[in-house]
């Protein structure tokens, strides 16, 4: 619990007087006043998250988190079990949506076994975490002890913070200069099933409606994992007030990884992508250990998985993009970070009205 | 009007049984079916359009069509005329939101002189397409003759051919085949006015629901500029039925420009992506000369600007972003150019379930 306690410490508020002098700047750029919307306003994010005037958003990454789910046993999937560690193989391999997004917008994907059931071999690249072989079944228990709870979180926090270092070395690594911003992502079959139990705890909302089709269930299976779901918070009773015990009795082991990554993003001022529904169940769970982690989220879309919208409106966040994705892995993080660093650049690039001696507005 | 008629009759269908074959493409990757949301209509849409089973959208270009509007001079924007032909000089110099976006995706801005009210100096990179010195106040009688209105759309089938043809010698230039996807953008004190009045004629929804505050008037001027568009459409009566009057009555003539962009590409195939509230009137206009053009057009964002929603609604396009914004240029084009390269790559870039070995659904 130390490692989440120091993290959690050096999380304090964004410079909001850095934003007010970038909002002037923005304004003597050659545009109306406000015309760029949400990329002046991203743009002053950035700027205030990382205190630098003109920052520069080279150095991306994109952390996809793998793990099992026991409750994947009650048939709450479309798909089987053993699907999580081949997608892992996938990802290493560059064959999956959230590498071929990645690419394009120039950011690095690091992959974490953070439980896995099986024992991953010949993955060369591979961040091992490996907290235990997939959850219990949270419909029978609580998914993971307080211990391995924990456990996970703190991963997470190293996962971020041996990248970060990785990255910062004195001199800097070539081009490369500690982490500018950060996308999550995760992989678990089952873990729509978590996610919507860890947003029934905190946003009090009835089950159904944060009970979605994951990777594309029917009618029917989509009432098993309701009923399941109910089942799992009547006996294990998580309580709101202590996210560890929410974490412990319905999460998953990347649902912990990503709030560890969140909560180590924040704590050394890098601006945090949340991706969709299962990344937005690990914000919760972060926000409700430290409320001032919020402001250093930037929501990338808005999940198709219903209970998304309910998580989003819980931490005040208003998504960028609305693409209708349901995938996960990170490709929501990933095409808003394209955008975000665009911001960036309007913010450092463009020309004022003085430079190229265009004539200010006359009323 | 012999070459806009030649533009029209190459315009056809696109290749709805390729699109079906995409999609059985796309059901075959490594994620969820449909779960791609969105990023698979998009792939699929450019697949029917380009008839190519693995287009890439390698060489990109946003043109940026310039223009004065005599309406100006009744007080109905917030900056003075001048600005336009000031900003033309900042496009040339790379100092705009447009370029900043565009060499954020890896496109080219394509600057063109369509009507601006002054002779452009020392404008190296400049197209110019000078159709007359502004148009004139369409409050007091038509914005230009017939004949300019066709020589607007005729000019604007010029400036894409003419780069179209240059990208596509024999042997074609290094590194470029052809254009692969274009986005169209504006500059023009006072072509709100212009493109609400279009709206007006076309939708027939109330001239108050169409208009709004362009570069950021107040109340009073946005009362005046109602008035305004309202004695434009009183005085000059265009007949909704001919495009080519409305566009003479009450249009400009980088809308001119722009409407013979768009059905240029269309008719060699390349997409279209569309920016903004004027790039929107220029559509409408495209459209009702030949309805199939809506087939190649995306909607690259939907804008602030009040009135552009309605055009979008009469056009059948959903916008692919909503960030709020209002500055035109292309600016919207260029960010929506980025998730639909991305789109692409997704189809032509992840693996199989096959090839990855992962475990197809079980139910």
């Amino acid at each position: 619990m130390k490692k989440i306690k120091e993290a959690t410490n050096r999380i304090t508020g964004i410079d909001y007087k850095l934003m007010e002098i970038t909002q002037n700047r923005l304004d003597n750029l050659t545009k109306p006043q406000g015309s760029l919307g949400r990329l002046e306003d991203l743009a002053k994010l950035i700027v205030g998250i990382t205190k630098k005037g003109n920052p520069e958003l080279k150095n991306k990454i994109i952390f996809t988190l793998a793990s099992d789910h026991g409750v994947a046993e009650e048939g709450i999937s479309a798909y089987p079990k053993e699907v999580t560690a081949q997608m892992v193989y996938n990802f290493l391999r560059g064959g999956a949506g959230i590498n071929v997004l990645a690419k394009h917008l120039g950011a690095r994907v690091i992959v974490a076994d953070f439980g896995v059931a099986e024992d991953l071999k010949d993955a060369k690249g591979l961040v091992i975490k490996k907290i235990n072989y997939g959850t219990k079944n949270m419909a029978k228990g609580p998914a993971m002890t307080r211990n391995e709870a924990i456990r996970s979180i703190e991963a997470g926090i190293e996962v971020f913070e041996e990248e970060f270092s990785r990255n910062s070395g004195i001199p800097p690594k070539a081009g490369k200069n500690g982490i500018d911003i950060i996308g999550t992502g995760d992989m678990g079959i089952g873990n729509t099933t978590a996610s919507s139990a860890i947003a029934a705890v905190f946003t009090k909302a009835p089950v159904e409606d944060l009970t979605g089709r994951g990777t594309g269930i029917d009618d029917a299976a989509l009432k098993n994992k309701i009923r399941v779901i109910k089942e799992a918070l009547k006996i294990n009773n998580p309580d709101s007030n202590d996210p560890i015990d929410v974490l412990s009795k319905v999460g998953g082991f990347e649902i912990g990884g990503l709030t560890g990554i969140i909560l180590a993003a924040a704590s050394k001022r890098v601006p945090v992508v949340i991706d969709g529904f299962i990344s937005g169940a690990a914000a919760l769970v972060a926000y409700h250990l430290e409320p001032n982690v919020k402001d250093y989220m930037i929501a990338g879309h808005c999940s198709v998985e219903k209970g998304h919208r309910a998580i989003l409106n819980h931490l005040g966040l208003k998504p960028l993009l609305d693409l209708e994705l349901r995938l996960g892995e990170g490709t929501g993080a990933a095409l808003a970070m394209s955008v975000i660093e665009a911001s960036v650049k309007i913010l450092t690039q463009m020309a004022t009205f003085k430079s190229a001696a265009v004539s200010e507005r006359i009323k």
